[in-house]
């Protein structure tokens, strides 16, 4: 018994030792953690080992800064499509940059997983919006609104893999137009197309083609393909890539990952390769399945209204119907849209026929009633533009232009012809800002005249207001044109008017 | 013996328990939390219970949306800001919402714990940005930059206590415009304080006050009250308060958390409550114990030249040097200051003089050297105005004024007066929409006139343009006026040319 009891003697040592050690480790998990961070803020603070600094000198994977030059080009672009949008009456609004994570949960389908988290610092779980349409339902929900008209451009995130030479970003903007309201069948989708031609027009990019759908055609076809309910959204979600890969690569996706029957599968098959017009539309108004559907005559029903409304306004020959187009998101419910540009006849032969998608959307009746308490709807239907791939193409095009962009506005440099003239600058250039000119002057005491010129030549500044003892004694300026080498003197008080008719710019 | 080892058998399975608990403890924490995050998931999933959405119908602690009005507001306050940087010949860049997490590390000092982190969902690890100047000083660096004039606008992020209607968020706008480049002391400087004066006025705010002060005085005046240098930067933090708070409460705070003698806080007592102008810097130039101070001199000595330049910019009515100012933020390295409203003469006696900081910079000469592979410094001086405050004043403001803000730019609506003409408004507002007209209609079938007339008076649409059976067969359409009612039928083929001239608007 002394040898048992010594022996469970020594076990329970051995086990208190364990038990200290657990809740040691225990308070240590937390302490751990924040001496982990402690160490790692450190190591940061002293910022150099050898010389070096420790840290990557990168923007984070799938995003990019925008130089002046990237600037000039996005403003030029985004001043195209807001006289656009507001052309068609559209307020603009705001929201912020994350929503509680619960917002953007389940409005996504598999595309879920490219959701940014925040870290949880205590308080809500936050994420990145992963598009504008979410926000601007819970933001209509939120203030009961029923009926808006508005536009919204602001960044998204997404965590997909980036393909950033062709305008693929994990941080992107996107450029929405809405129309929210209960309206008239197929006015407000109407608008919206016409919204899309007028911009890729308007941005001559080249030719394009916007190819339009309709999810209750798309389910309709489903069901009378005999695809069971519950799997008409990942089945669309397959669907969705044929713009990106062959049919026959989507067919082993439903059939093997999906478990359709091939029959099921090879119907579907049947339909997606169908693409028109009207005709179509009144076409498969008599096709013998899917006239059977009741979801399928209605979403062919205003089809056919739309494109009588797009032939009104001039666009239908730019609009294909495409069966198979289906968009990958959970939310759209009827009519669907995306437009892409076509490649020109120049252009390398191996490469597929489009460079891919450059706006999207539909229409969403039920997203707003998620977010309703009393699940009330709003129906609504808008437009993104892809702008990144827009930007891509713009780039591309100004630097095979060699067009020189200029990136400020500035209508004259303050130089002085002598030394120590640097308060008589800063006099000038201070009268200058305050009767509204865009003026700058080189920040150096005693600038060479040779250098000021060559900075206007630089950057594109049309005139020079040049000082020199002799001009003030005689309350002048030289003014000098860089472009011609002209100089006139022009008595002080006229500077400003001289200057801003030889500079008509806004 | 045997009662003995019953007790530690007894004693050993007790402790076992202990021990198979603390284990379970150890994987159940993360485990409890996987849980939890599913169970929240899978409640939004499923979305609503009693007829009722399980989600909270709100943005974010500390955030907002800005709807049309208050977008109205902010594009009227950030286009006279823009113009002003534009103004001053500054270009545009943009970076990234967030940055790898050590690129902002250990530049905020005790702010650090305020950023927002990204969840490590594999790949690097990100924190969204807390300002926008250690974004630039990463671009300069990256990009080899020595040499830029640049404004920027964008959010950043704070997880701050928000106090929102005084406009202090969590998400906010900051306008940045800053210069990096070498050249003769206090010039840029100058001309950042410039852009302040300019801003402000042009906002009419009413009165304001820009405190200026130099890191390189407050060091100096640390040295000769006898602070350690290891403990400048955290005395600085307390200082920092002090446009918040009293002295007596700095005071105590240097004194017992920081551990610094009652010698040393009372010597930087004596100093913080000075201010004035030229005058003031003259005084401390003589000033026994700070004139031994070469860092104070230096910065006394640029402090002179700034005000000379202000001066000549007529701007230094504006400016108080001010020895309490000493800005929160670890990377200044020169000149600081920050703008307050003055308040009105009329207001609530029981209020403090100021309300708040709109605007704040300085220079920080170190900063992009942080991230140069080679240490290598480029010098910068800049301002960032503190937007979301101005907004408030401004929103106040528009509220109490009872003006009415539009929040379109529509010229004019394309109206019907008969059934059955929808056709008939599609064709003509497509027509007005590619004459680069603003035109919208309503999108019913057939709506009444009144109800056309009564959207125009709500949303400030100035005219009409209506189309009857008997305009249509005459070729014209009857534009009216919706302010005074007067109706005048138009050649249909002058109408876009009436519109123009009627609504002079861009």
């Amino acid at each position: 018994m002394a040898a048992e009891a010594a022996e469970l003697a020594e076990a329970l040592r051995l086990q208190a030792d364990t038990v200290r050690r657990l809740k040691q480790e225990r308070a240590g998990t937390e302490e751990v953690a924040e001496q982990v961070a402690k160490l790692l803020e450190l190591k940061a603070r002293l910022g150099v080992d050898d010389g070096r600094p420790r840290f990557l000198l990168k923007t984070p994977k799938g995003t990019r800064d925008y130089g002046p030059k990237q600037m000039a080009i996005r403003e030029r672009v985004f001043s195209t499509i807001i006289s656009c949008f507001k052309r068609h009456g559209a307020e603009v609004i705001d929201t912020p940059v994350f929503e509680l994570k619960e917002t953007l949960t389940g409005k996504y389908g598999e595309d879920s997983k490219l959701i940014y988290d925040l870290k949880d610092q205590g308080g809500e779980l936050l994420s990145l919006r992963y598009d504008l349409t979410v926000p601007f339902a819970r933001y209509l929900a939120m203030n009961k609104i029923t009926n808006i008209k508005r536009y919204h451009i602001a960044k998204v995130y997404r965590r997909d893999n980036p393909a950033m030479t062709r305008g693929r970003y994990r941080e992107f903007y996107q450029c929405d137009f809405d129309i929210a309201g209960q309206f008239d069948p197929m006015i407000p989708d109407a608008e919206c197309l016409k919204i899309v031609y007028e911009i890729l027009s308007a941005l001559q990019l080249g030719d394009f083609l916007v190819k339009v759908n309709d999810r209750r055609i798309l389910d309709g076809m489903f069901a009378v393909c005999g695809v069971p309910d519950s799997k008409f959204r990942t089945i669309c979600s397959s669907v969705d890539k044929l713009d990106k890969v062959m049919w026959e690569d989507v067919r082993s996706e439903i059939v093997g990952e999906k478990g359709l029957s091939t029959e099921a599968a090879d119907c579907i098959g049947e339909y997606v390769r169908l693409h028109g017009e009207l005709d179509l539309v009144e076409q498969l108004l008599q096709d013998p399945k899917l006239s059977q559907n009741k979801l399928a005559r209605e979403g062919l029903a205003d089809m056919k209204l739309l494109f009588e409304y797009l032939m009104l306004f001039g666009i239908a020959d730019k609009i294909s119907f495409d069966l198979s187009l289906a968009r990958g998101l959970d939310y759209y419910t009827g009519v669907i849209y995306e437009a892409v540009l076509l490649q020109q006849q120049n252009d390398h032969v191996e490469e597929p026929a489009t460079v891919g998608s450059v706006a999207g959307g539909g229409r969403y009746d039920g997203l707003v009633g998620m977010f309703d308490p009393k699940g009330k709807k709003v129906p609504c239907v808008g437009v993104s533009i892809g702008i990144e791939r827009i930007f891509s193409l713009m780039e591309q095009k100004m630097e095979a232009s060699e067009e020189k962009i200029r990136t400020t506005d500035t209508q004259v440099l303050v130089a002085s012809a002598q030394k120590k003239l640097l308060e008589e600058r800063l006099k000038l250039i201070s009268e200058l800002w305050d009767s509204g000119i865009k003026a700058e002057m080189l920040y150096k005491k005693n600038p060479k005249l040779l250098n000021q010129l060559q900075y206007c030549e630089d950057t594109g500044i049309p005139l020079v207001a040049i000082i020199g003892e002799q001009e003030l004694k005689d309350g002048v300026v030289k003014l000098r044109d860089v472009a011609t080498r002209e100089e006139v003197d022009i008595r002080r008080e006229n500077l400003v008017e001289e200057i801003k008719q030889r500079t008509c710019q806004p």
